[in-house]
């Protein structure tokens, strides 16, 4: 069997056992469409290296039956422990995953602040990471990878950060540079791709080989899944939904440039109009005028209801776009609810449904799904997952050669 | 060897060797990565079968080696005849192509009219093919399969038309009805999705495995392909780019809606706002009066080139929005060139790239390609070579069975 054949297979038996283990190799044969002979060839050699292991099926069929004892195939947990690090604006968030993806400890503490020197921010995601792998009665080196996301512009192919809202630089080989810091090889990416990882893997998308989600948090992100992978671009840092222009010379946007989705969506966007209220008190903190400001809206406050109601206007805008170009089965709309209630609201769903191309066809489906920091930290361990896998079956290649 | 890998390795093989024929087996084992042994057993099926030949190798090497002569393999075009079509407003544009690709015949007639009832249009591009066919010296009912691209929403798979601006019904099996019509197999797609197969197969395409093609006629038009395949969308009527919005509540489209991209950029929206200036004669030719406004720009006359710059700008935004969801390596503008000078103007490029996400990283490549409506056929035509080369193979398995 050629070598490329063997890893896709390897790659790909791996993940089934992952996702549906404990299951017998006859099972494993049916659903990948490996033949019964390579499937018993690769788990041998997946079992020889202690990534899976045999247990004995539990069945319904009656005892005493003569043969061999019957085995289903499980992912061996404790053969590999993986972190996954969600960088917000103030706060680290991390969960500590087993190879077979169960979560086995988090760790979620504030930041002294919201910008970095790239080395600085290493040094605070490897202590968070040590942190945690102690708290679970493990050392730093008992893990075998760390997964990150940040926001901003990220080539994860190469590690590399274009652009971080986190990073006080530009163009910085982040990847690189937290694998030195921690001493294990890190992986990071946009933190919107690891919730659409993390969606794939543990959420919704389970069930749909090609769906988007859109992110919202201070910014609008989005991760976009077709046909089961995450799309990343040509060129590596592609799906970039928040920058994307609703308006010719329009609103100011922080990148600079002017007429971006984010600014007429993010936080900053309501406050800003906001402000131009007479008696609007710059002094009272931004959460709490945000809090103010959604309240009123829904009070039916005419101002406050102007300024929500276009925010959402403007997203339904957004989202309309998407789907006449990617016409997906499925949207993930994913973000804390409570704060961006006015934007995950059925007149803004009804608002997209309006403006897409008419046709006789049912629309995507919208779901709203509510994530916590450790959901989106839990994306970022599954694709350290994916990475360790892809190290440790390199390995049996090289022992195979 | 499984059935599907079987029939992956056949429509793999013949697609090299239409692509770069006459070429020895070994080099077609070396260039697909398919065993040299499989290479054998399947180029001998298609060998039988009449699909491909065998050719004299023309060699530099000195004659009177010692061994079997050599030879190379090539398609037999004789073996299949397709056709391609391409609706156009009042014009189709009809190539006949042998199974290697080479045009052996082109024709192109003025229609009576641009909106059809289904069957009228079927019974027009049914007796165009068979014209073309008997032009050539051939009978309808030797050409293997019909392509034929329209504007608007297609679900190619099915065949079926949710909307063209060519048919007076929604909701049509165009390509069931074209089918019964001639008699042959016939496959419909958008027509902008066809211009990007015509750049894969024959055009710039072929050096690059990511593109995006926007073609500008009547409307504005999309083809996507991702990984060397068209980008269909999920649900088979993706990549919709003239009706993206670009304004909120913004100018009136053709279709009924606000703000979309193409009541910007199409002739009707640059002649609404030229109907404003006092003095503008309504009884003038469209094509007279769009020619005036757009050589009036040139001129440097305010109000033309306040038009035609603002359809520039706006055209700018729509690619930025493109460039930063996609990442593409490169964007082909397929159009005819005079009539669109003012959009693949470089002040429009270097506006796209002003409004992409800057970051320290080259903006995708552009070029513009000038298309007749014939190379749209050849397009179409390019996608009949490809279900039809499905067919014949997909025979050769019912025979091994």
């Amino acid at each position: 069997m050629p070598d490329k054949q063997r890893e896709s297979g390897r790659r790909k038996l791996l993940d089934q056992i992952r996702r549906t283990g404990p299951i017998p190799r006859i099972e494993l044969s049916e659903l990948t469409g490996i033949s019964r002979a390579t499937v018993t060839t690769i788990t041998a050699e997946l079992l020889q290296n202690g990534l899976i292991r045999e247990v004995p099926r539990e069945s319904a069929e009656p005892e005493g039956r003569r043969g061999r004892p019957r085995v289903d195939l499980k992912i061996d947990g404790a053969s590999h422990l993986v972190v996954g690090a969600k960088i917000s604006n103030n706060l680290i968030s991390l969960v500590l995953l087993d190879f077979s993806g169960n979560q086995i400890g988090t760790l979620e503490t504030e930041m002294t602040r919201a910008v970095f020197e790239a080395q600085e921010l290493a040094n605070v995601i490897s202590n968070a990471v040590d942190q945690l792998a102690q708290s679970a009665g493990f050392a730093l080196r008992d893990i075998s990878g760390v997964g990150v996301g940040i926001a901003g512009i990220v080539d994860a192919t190469r590690g590399f950060a274009y652009w971080s809202p986190s990073l006080k630089q530009r163009n910085v080989e982040f990847g690189n540079l937290l694998t030195q810091t921690l001493g294990l090889p890190a992986f990071i990416d946009n933190d919107a791709n690891l919730v659409a990882v993390a969606e794939k893997t543990f959420g919704l998308g389970q069930a749909h080989s090609d769906f988007i989600v859109v992110t919202i948090e201070s910014g609008v992100g989005m991760g976009l899944v077709i046909g089961n992978e995450l799309y990343r671009g040509t060129r590596g840092c592609g799906a970039e939904f928040g920058h994307t222009k609703v308006h010719l010379d329009g609103a100011l946007c922080r990148c600079g440039q002017r007429g971006c989705l984010e600014a007429y969506v993010a936080d900053y966007a309501l406050l800003r109009e906001a402000m131009t209220v007479p008696g609007a008190d710059p002094n009272v903190d931004p959460g709490t005028r945000i809090e103010a400001l959604l309240s009123n809206a829904k009070a039916g406050e005419a101002t406050a209801k102007s300024i929500v109601d276009r925010a959402g206007r403007m997203f339904a805008l957004g989202l309309a776009n998407l789907v006449n170009i990617f016409d997906p089965q499925l949207i993930i709309l994913a973000g804390e609810q409570m704060q961006f209630d006015h934007l995950f609201a059925d007149a803004v769903i009804a608002e997209m449904r309006k403006s897409i191309v008419q046709i006789d066809k049912a629309p995507p489906e919208v779901v709203i799904h509510k994530w916590g920091n450790l959901m989106w930290a839990r994306g970022a361990a599954a694709y350290a997952l994916d990475n360790v896998s892809e190290i440790a079956l390199s390995g049996l290649n090289e022992n195979a050669d």
